[in-house]
């Protein structure tokens, strides 16, 4: 499991240091039968999912990861489900945000590509 | 997707009705290589898995799904990703806690099995 972890890690790294840096760039890390659910929205492809996630409601945001945990998704594919819990900080709120969400990732080449991506904020009771 | 979403209600209702009621019951639901990730601890195969659930350290708990989201998990077979966000109260607390939870199912003749399950608390800033 530890090469997992590690890629795990080095993807949730990645993923939202360009989101909170560059987030049109986010769109190589998805393909053409890539599926993003945004707060209950679904979205196909990467062209339609990198059009969503530029054009959400702020101009700055700030992501925190608190947990993450990763597991191989398939017995014959190198596969791995992503899921990550965390904190998020638009424009100039003081008030963190709780999120989750899950990835799906493929191997590609010597890489990975986004299949599935399940992003909900958590409100409390 | 229609279809997907009624499965996906359709086992999040189940699975959740009997965690609260007869949590031993859900080892049917997980084969010998199903995997969960409990608060970042892993335990593999059903057997180990019914036994951690059983164990839990609380005597009473109810869940209360507040979001879940359902995707195809890939593009041959029909297994699909249910995220799940939501509260839990256990025992005689009335401080809900809130939770994430994603299962990856896997078609098993006319039904599903649980393949893979990453469970976690989700704390405030």
């Amino acid at each position: 499991m530890a090469d997992i972890q590690a890629v795990a890690k080095q993807f949730t790294d990645f993923y939202y240091t360009t989101f909170d840096t560059n987030r049109s760039a986010l769109q190589s890390l998805y393909r053409d039968h890539s599926m993003l659910t945004w707060e209950g929205t679904p979205v196909l492809g990467a062209s339609a999912i990198s059009e969503k996630l530029t054009t959400l409601p702020f101009e700055k945001v700030a992501h925190k990861v608190t947990t993450f945990d990763a597991q191989p998704s398939s017995p014959t594919l190198s596969s791995l489900l992503v899921s990550v819990t965390g904190l998020l900080l638009v424009d100039d709120s003081t008030n963190a945000l709780q999120f989750s969400q899950v990835f799906h990732l493929i191997p590609d080449g010597g890489s990975f590509y986004v299949y599935n991506d399940i992003f909900r904020l958590n409100y409390g009771a």
